[in-house]
């Protein structure tokens, strides 16, 4: 936890709030701070500044739960949460341990807006997964806007029928953007091309879509052509889809 | 299993090897070839080619573990693994689980040298892992190898002493490479540059060093800076190992 994170609702009118559970535990035990510490706090969808410690109570036997009071100094406040990565993910669903692995490692990054859809090659019980209820989702973002000192939320959609979506929603969503998608056959760019290649890419914003284990299939990569969308090769290796986004995101961010 | 990875020593002087276990039930129930199928294999540490079907076994209630015959057709066999990435990898050792993926990521995108390092906040019972043991280890390599379709296996090494290691041996592996430590604070380099700032890290090999959980501490980076490492900022966000890892392969291969 790089950055405590807040729910505008915690607090009180005098900036006031008090911690239980997973934040609190970990404040007491590994931040381990003093009353008084002032530490780094972050307003969710909202301001980064500093919060001042105000109670302790750490878990004992008389006390099940921790608890941590902050007053947040509102004079630190400021709009400072990193960049944001000028991409946007559709990604075929992975398995759901996969899946929440991924919307950890795209908050983290930077990433805003991920689109987990359907394609022939995705299992369909992916979807009835509890590990991608929206409170599971949520949770998964929260840590991982804390390890990368984040505060703005990212926006995560599921759309379980491919073909309304690619073609009904989908030119919207890529309206004013750069649309490829990872395909390893008869790419039209290659993200092996030289620097000076790849740049182009990087002028306007861009979405990038990947597919499932053993890739989209033609009708799929069809039905992304016509919604704007180049092939773009990954090179003769093959990569699951976890080690192929972070690389993505290194390679075109 | 995108390449059936077969040991030398696993077939006859005619080419023919039978497989039983993981390869031989996923080639029955994932690939479910027929006989006279070819199938893309490599030799490895050697070449890649095809290799014939000449007998299939699914498990059933007689016979408990599938078996599949094949032969190697040496005429197609020919050294076209995908070209290796020329970055080697020092890594704080993260918690073996970590550890284990990241030896399959790293395997999988082409890293060929990766060593693991201990570092004051490395946990010391991370070393005795059984996750870790070298037949494990190589478990996972081969795993990754057939995801990716290479068959040169990586040289994974495991330092337990952190300042021997990078005193007395670092120097030596880091001659005649570009030397980076991936460090957020006062870094001479930042991964956030311009393409064509970048660009002067890809000309040479590189070598890459990643610490822990909470960073090295100043005294490391010391140690390391003075074995010839120059320290690379990564911007303001904290990322997990596990992510930071394929995004800087994505940034500087």
């Amino acid at each position: 936890m790089n950055l405590i994170l807040l729910n505008k609702k915690e607090f009180d009118s005098n900036g006031i709030a008090t911690l239980v559970g997973r934040r609190a535990q970990h404040i007491c035990e590994v931040i381990k701070p003093a009353i008084g510490d002032r530490l780094k706090a972050g307003i969710i969808d909202g301001d980064i500044g500093e919060a001042e410690v105000i109670a302790i109570e750490p878990s004992d036997k008389a006390n099940e739960q921790a608890s941590v009071t902050l007053r947040i100094d509102s004079s630190t406040l400021s709009n400072s949460s990193p960049l944001a990565i000028d991409i946007s993910l559709v990604i075929a669903l992975p398995r759901p341990k996969v899946a929440r692995r991924i919307i950890g490692l795209c908050t983290e990054c930077g990433v805003k807006d991920i689109h987990f859809i359907n394609s022939y090659r995705v299992e369909k019980s992916f979807w009835q997964s509890p590990l991608l209820s929206d409170d599971k989702v949520h949770q998964q973002v929260l840590l991982s806007l804390e390890q990368s000192k984040d505060t703005q939320l990212p926006r995560i959609h599921f759309h379980k029928r491919f073909k309304p979506f690619v073609e009904d929603q989908l030119p919207q969503i890529a309206k004013g953007k750069q649309a490829l998608v990872a395909h390893p056959y008869n790419a039209k760019i290659n993200i092996d091309s030289r620097a000076d290649e790849l740049a182009d890419l990087k002028t306007q914003p861009r979405i990038i879509a990947v597919g499932p284990e053993g890739g989209f299939i033609p009708y799929e990569i069809e039905l992304l052509q016509q919604a704007g969308f180049d092939t773009l090769g990954l090179g003769p290796r093959i990569y699951r889809v976890e080690t192929v986004i972070p690389l993505l995101l290194g390679k075109l961010a």
